[in-house]
C-alpha cells in the first residue's frame, strides 16, 4: 500500500507501469495500486468542500443573526445531493460515480482513468461517512466535558419527565392522528409516530454551545433530556421494528436492551469517576507529545465502541467520557485541546447532513409529492407542538424558560433520518408516508436553530451572540 | 447511509429487519446498511489500538532515552502483520480479513455476522490508510509552519549539494556494487540503486522536531535537502520506470514532471506570499468558530491536491502551505491550533508504517531470506555511508554538524517502501533483491532516529531532550 502514492498514476504517454496496465487492458479492471491515490486526493477535495461549505454557510449566518450550524446544513444541502452534487454518497438519491462532480473533476484534473471512478466513489464516500460520524463523536465528548455531572444530575427527574413526555406526546398524538385524519393502517401509522420521538442532541448541543447556554439550567436540562431521548428512541424503533416483524414485541430483547442502557450509563460514569484519579496520575506521567489529548481520545473512542457494541449508540460512549474527564482537574486543558480537533472533525458532520438531504421531496410540482406534503404538514404540525408542550411539563422553578426547552427537543436531524431510513428498509411505509417523515425531519432540523435562539434571547437575561475560537 | 447505526445490527434473536435478513438469507450477501455500523466500530476499533500502540512505544523509547517516533514505529510493529496482527490491511502479507484480530474481536463482542468481514476489512484498512496519509499530510504542514522561508532560502545551495550527492552517491554505489559484486543484471541494479536514493522527510522531520533541532541551522539544510531529495526521487523513479519498460527515457515525461515540480514549489511559495496578506484579512474578518483553522486546512489540502495531481506529492503542497502561512502574523496561533490536530492524526502514520514493515524478511532461518540477507547487508551499509558522506560535501561554517546532517538523511520509511513496492509490481526484481530492498528500508528507518539524536548530543551545545505538548 504505497503512501506516496502519486507515482502511481502517470498520464497515459509517460506510463510508467507495464504490467498494471497490461492488467488493465486485459481484464478492463484497475488493481488497488491504481486505485488508491485517488481515494486520497478524492478524500483531500472532498474535505475543501466540506469546509468551505460550512465556513461561507455559517458564516453568512452568523451575520444576519442565524445559529452558524445552521449554514453549516444549507451549506452541505447546496453542494450535496439536491443542489450542486458536489459531496455525493453511493446510493442516496440514486446517484452513482458517474453523477459526482468531484469524481469528473479527477478524471479531468488528475488523469483519474474512467474505470477507477467506481470504487473511488465509493471509497471516498465511506471515508468521509465515517470522519462525519467521527466528528458526531467528537462533539459529544466536547458537550460531555462542557457539562456538569452533579448539575445533569440534579435536573436528572426534570430532564426524565421532558424527555418521557418529549416521546410519549409526539408518538400519540402522530399515531392516532395518521390513523384518524388519514387512514393511514396501524402498523405505518405507530412507525412515524416512533419517528416523531426522535430528538437530534447533536444540533441542539452546538447551539446552546453558539449561544453560550450549555451550561444554563435550560440548557443542561435539554442535554440531560436530549440523551433520554436517545436511549428512549432506542428503545422505541426495537420495540416498533420488532412489532412491524411480527406482530408481536419481543419482550427479552426489548428488557435487554434497557437493562444494557443503564448498565452502560451509571456504570462507565460510576467506574469512571473510580478511576478517573488514576487517568490524572497517568497522564502527569507520560513524557510525550499529545499525552493527554491521546490519552483521553482512547477512553472516549473505548466507550464509544462499548456502547456501539451493546446496541446503543457510540455518541453516547463519548458524551459519557466527556462526563467523566470533565470530573478531573484536566478538564480546562482538555477542553483546550479538544477544541481544534472539533473544529476539523464536526463541521464534517454537519455538511454531510446537509448533503444527504434530498429536497426534492419537497417540490410540490411533483404531483407523487403532494400527497406526501399534505401529511408532512400534519407531521411537522405535530412534531413541533409535541415537543414544545413537553416543556410546559417541567415543574419546580418558576424562572426556567420552558418554552426554549420545549423547542430544543425539536430538531429530528440524523436521528429522525436513522428512523426514515429503518422505516424504508422494512417496507411498511408508503411511498407519501415515508416523504412525509423526511420532511418532518428537514423541517424541524431547520426551524428549531433560529426558533432556539429566539427563545434564549427573549429570556431576561441577555447572552453574547457571537463565539470567537 | 445511517448516522447512528447500532439499531441496524441487533442480535438475530431481536431480529429487526425481517427484509434485510430474508435478502441475507437468500443471497449470501449482507446489503451496505448492515455492513456500515461495523465499519465505524472497527475505525474506532483500530484507532484504539493505534493510540495505545503509539504511547506505549513512544514512552518506552522516551524513557530509555530513544526517539519517541522509533517507539511509535515500533508499536506499529508490534500490532502490525509482523506480531499481533491487530492492525492488518487487505494485501499485506497476504492477509485477508479472516487473519484479522480486529475482525474476530467485532464478531465475537459486537456481534458482527461472519459475511459482512471481507467488507468491513477492507474498508477499515482503506479508511486508516487515509487517516495516516492525512496524519503525514498534517505533520508535513506543521513541519512547514515551524520551518523558516528565509533561512530555508539561505541554506539553499547547501540543502541542494546535500540533496544532488545524496542522491548520486548511494544510486551509484549501490547500482555499480550490485553488479560488480552480486552479478546482478542492469535493470534491477539500477531499480535497487534508485530505491537507495529516497530520503523519508516525515521520519527526520519528526526526530528533529522532538530534539528541538528542527529550526537550527542543521535542522532546516536537512528539511530543504530532504524535500529536493523527495522531488530527485520522483524524477529518478520516473526515469528508472521509464528505463524499466520501454529500454529507453521518455525524455518528455521527464521534462513535464522536473517543469512542474519546479513551477509548483515556486509558484505556490510566491503567489502563497503574495495572498497572504489578504488571507489573514480574511481570517480576521470571520466571526465562526474555527475561523483560523479551517481556512488554514483549506489552503493546505488544496495545495496538497495540485501536487498530486501534478504528479508530485500531496506532502510537498502541504509544507508550501506551511512555509506561506508562517511568513503570516498569524504562525504562533495556528502552530498551537494545529499541535492537537496533528497529534491525533501523525501517530496513526507512524503506527502504519510500523504495521506495513513485514518483519519476516529479516528470518535468517528460512533459506530464500538468506541470499537476499546478504544482498541487504550491501544495501544497508551503502544506504548509510552514502548519506553520511553526503553531509561531509557541505561547504562553508566550520561549525556545522555534518555528521548529524548526513544521518538526518537515512531513513527511507514509506518512500523506501513506494519504491520496492514499485520495483515488485513492475516484476524486474528477483525476490531476494526485493527482499534486501525491503531490510534495507527497515534498517535505515529504525537505525536513524537514535543514531541522529546522538549526533546532536555530540555537537557543542546541549538541547532538552523530552517536549511537552
Amino acid at each position: 500500500m504505497p503512501l506516496f502514492p502519486p507515482l502511481l498514476w502517470f498520464p497515459s504517454e509517460v506510463s510508467l507501469f507495464p504490467l498494471l496496465a497490461q492488467v488493465q487492458e486485459s481484464a478492463q479492471t484497475l488493481s488497488d495500486a491504481e486505485v488508491e491515490p485517488f481515494i486520497l486526493i478524492s478524500v483531500l477535495l472532498s474535505l475543501v468542500v466540506i469546509f468551505l461549505a460550512s465556513k461561507v454557510g455559517g458564516e453568512l449566518c452568523a451575520r444576519i443573526d442565524l445559529p452558524p450550524v445552521l449554514g453549516e446544513l444549507v451549506g452541505g444541502v447546496v453542494v450535496g445531493l439536491s443542489v450542486l452534487k458536489l459531496l455525493a454518497f453511493p446510493g442516496e438519491g440514486g446517484m452513482g460515480g458517474e453523477d459526482s462532480l468531484i469524481m469528473a473533476f479527477l478524471e479531468r484534473t488528475a488523469g483519474m482513468p474512467h474505470e477507477a471512478i467506481t470504487h473511488v466513489f465509493a471509497s471516498q464516500g465511506e471515508i468521509i461517512s465515517t470522519l462525519s460520524e467521527l466528528g458526531v463523536i467528537l462533539l459529544l465528548f466536547e458537550i460531555g466535558l462542557e457539562s456538569d455531572l452533579k448539575e445533569l444530575i440534579r435536573v436528572g427527574p426534570q430532564a426524565a419527565i421532558v424527555a418521557t413526555v418529549g416521546v410519549a406526546v409526539p408518538f400519540a398524538a402522530g399515531t392516532l392522528g395518521l390513523i384518524a385524519l388519514f387512514h393511514v393502517d396501524t402498523i405505518p401509522a405507530i412507525f412515524a409516530g416512533a419517528a416523531l420521538t426522535a430528538t437530534s442532541i447533536g444540533i441542539t448541543a452546538k447551539v446552546l454551545a453558539e449561544i453560550q447556554q450549555l451550561s444554563s439550567k435550560e440548557g443542561q436540562i435539554i442535554i440531560g433530556a436530549a440523551v433520554l431521548d436517545d436511549v428512549l428512541g432506542i428503545i422505541v424503533l426495537a420495540v416498533v421494528a420488532s412489532l412491524v416483524k411480527t406482530g408481536e414485541v419481543k419482550i427479552v430483547g426489548i428488557i435487554w436492551l434497557i437493562v444494557g442502557a443503564v448498565v452502560f450509563l451509571l456504570g462507565a460514569i460510576l467506574l469512571g469517576r473510580l478511576f478517573s484519579p488514576l487517568f490524572v496520575t497517568l497522564v502527569n506521567n507520560l513524557k510525550t507529545r499529545g499525552q493527554l489529548l491521546i490519552a483521553a481520545l482512547i477512553f472516549a473512542f473505548l466507550l464509544a465502541y462499548i456502547a456501539a457494541a451493546i446496541h446503543l449508540e457510540a455518541i453516547l460512549g463519548a458524551f459519557a467520557a466527556g462526563l467523566v474527564l470533565a470530573e478531573t482537574e484536566k478538564r480546562r486543558e482538555l477542553e483546550e485541546q479538544v477544541v481544534p480537533l472539533a473544529d476539523f472533525l464536526v463541521p464534517i458532520f454537519f455538511v454531510v447532513v446537509g448533503a444527504q438531504t434530498d429536497l426534492s421531496v419537497l417540490n410540490p410540482f411533483v404531483p407523487s409529492n403532494r400527497e406526501g406534503l399534505i401529511i408532512a404538514t400534519f407531521l411537522v404540525a405535530v412534531a413541533i407542538v409535541g415537543k414544545v408542550v413537553t416543556g410546559l411539563t417541567v415543574f419546580g422553578q418558576d424562572k426556567l424558560n420552558r418554552l426554549a426547552i420545549g423547542i430544543g427537543m425539536i430538531p429530528r436531524g440524523e436521528v429522525g433520518l436513522v428512523f426514515a431510513g429503518v422505516g424504508s428498509a422494512t417496507g411498511v411505509l408508503s411511498d407519501s408516508l415515508d416523504a412525509a417523515i423526511i420532511v418532518m425531519v428537514i423541517f424541524t432540523t431547520f426551524v428549531a436553530p433560529p426558533l432556539l435562539r429566539v427563545a434564549f434571547k427573549r429570556s431576561a437575561v441577555e447572552q453574547p451572540v457571537e463565539q470567537q475560537s
